[in-house]
């Protein structure tokens, strides 16, 4: 028996149109439900054959038990106020945004018998929309919950299993504790690619014919979708603020050791670097 | 009929190896032969069974009319004098280092009558070694060579028909071009690299199980071996400084933005760098 009667998407991007297509492949619904914004993504959404589609997000929620929230990060609070009319007594709440502290807030916008859990399945890539959507894309990923402790244990275990049967990994944590992690992990590597991007287009000796894999692989994440990176950023200000300081003053650590011809302090400093992202390899 | 009687490797890692693999498979050479400082090495190239491995490289360049330099960029000098009592007259020397201008002024340590051609196959990366050797290495990748004007025209030749038959898209330039256009496109990036890893790591939110694509590919390079990659920044300081310092610009750029939540700038420098990183793929 499929664990919900209805599940809908509001918001089918990339993560959005990916719930559909793992739902419908793993049946985790009697039926499934999407809304988006634009015209061209809900042609894409109705091509899938997966999902009721609708233009109006509270017609969309509406009898759906599992509602799941995939809107842009700063637009969290107005889609939470849009589905409210729509939303069925004890219809569960969950979202998938990059930042946890902001959207918690956002979330007391729903009413008081709907509960919130938050996700945030770590399977962003830099193609967004739902033309990339792919039903493995949570297959082994990290997905991170941030109950508060305070929701309905029937809720958090629904969602939990949720994202189980997608295939992916569970952390739980608290929403600033998440926010800090993805900082580090996520938000700062994504701004420091941005940098080094707009620094190397500067440089005078940039060839483009010239650019191979170290440059590409650095600056990958670079390519991804600046309407979706400025919410995250502004929504996640302090840690990824302190982590790109963090990236200045090391840049200018090995700067001043390159200035100075001073070998054992750059040998020290790429070793420990090397030796840092190796490790990243041996935890996979 | 093989381009060369018998081609000498000096100092064979991943470049080197590579070398000997793809001249054996080509027919480029009568025979071949290579020289490694360390044993483990040496047991490496013994074992692909295509050259003669020596532990002397006066003797490994004996009788050879192309010799190709492939020791880390810091110890150029010392290679050259060390290979100078056994260079055949006329035999032609080249290299494989990411740094040029240094390498040229090392190179006048060769006998008069051994003509050099700067070489730089765009084909390393962050794993190191001739175990990791693959004769399809240089196979559509970039190699820069920076001939001065002042050599002999049939060696240079030689050496261009030598990279071609290897795969490498040959990119001709002088020295100090070609050391700008490396930094911006390479050292600058590791650099970058480097002082991201080293950020993360530091942040009190890093977790190394949450780390995903991204933090992964925007920190591979600084994977790479610090014993060469010190060597190549110092042998290249003035542009891999500035590149650095236009990081660090580009950071605080982008962290100011964050801090005084100023959306149109952080828009308008995402976009920039999403714009420019598209374009390195367009340019593929």
């Amino acid at each position: 028996m499929a664990q919900f009667k209805r599940i809908a998407v509001v918001g089918a991007g990339l993560i959005g149109g990916s719930i559909l297509l793992a739902a419908a492949r793993k049946g985790l619904a009697g039926s499934l439900a999407c809304w988006s914004r634009s015209e061209k993504s809900r042609a894409t959404l109705r091509d899938f054959g997966v999902a009721e589609v609708f233009d109006d997000a509270a017609t969309c929620v509406r009898g759906a038990d599992l509602v799941i929230v995939t809107t842009p990060v700063d637009t969290a609070a107005e889609t939470f106020l849009a589905i409210t009319p729509g939303l069925s007594p004890g219809a569960i709440v969950t979202d998938a945004g990059s930042v946890k502290a902001a959207i918690l807030l956002a979330a007391r916008h729903l009413p008081a018998t709907n509960p919130f859990i938050g996700s945030h399945p770590m399977a962003g890539g830099e193609k967004a929309g739902a033309a990339h959507a792919a039903a493995n894309l949570f297959e082994g990923r990290v997905c991170f919950l941030t109950p508060t402790g305070a929701e309905d244990p029937k809720a958090l275990a629904a969602v939990r299993l949720f994202w189980q049967e997608l295939g992916s990994v569970l952390h739980e944590t608290d929403a600033a504790q998440h926010d800090e992690i993805v900082a580090a992990i996520s938000h700062v590597p994504h701004a420091a690619a941005s940098a080094l991007m707009l620094a190397v287009m500067d440089q005078p000796g940039f060839r483009r014919f010239a650019a191979g894999a170290g440059l590409r692989d650095s600056t990958r994440v670079a390519a991804g979708e600046e309407s979706l990176w400025v919410g995250i950023m502004l929504a996640n200000p302090r840690h990824t603020v302190a982590g790109l300081l963090a990236v200045e003053r090391r840049a200018a650590e090995l700067r001043t050791a390159i200035e100075a011809n001073d070998v054992p302090t750059l040998r020290r400093l790429l070793a420990e670097a090397r030796i840092a992202r190796q490790s990243l390899d041996r935890s996979e």
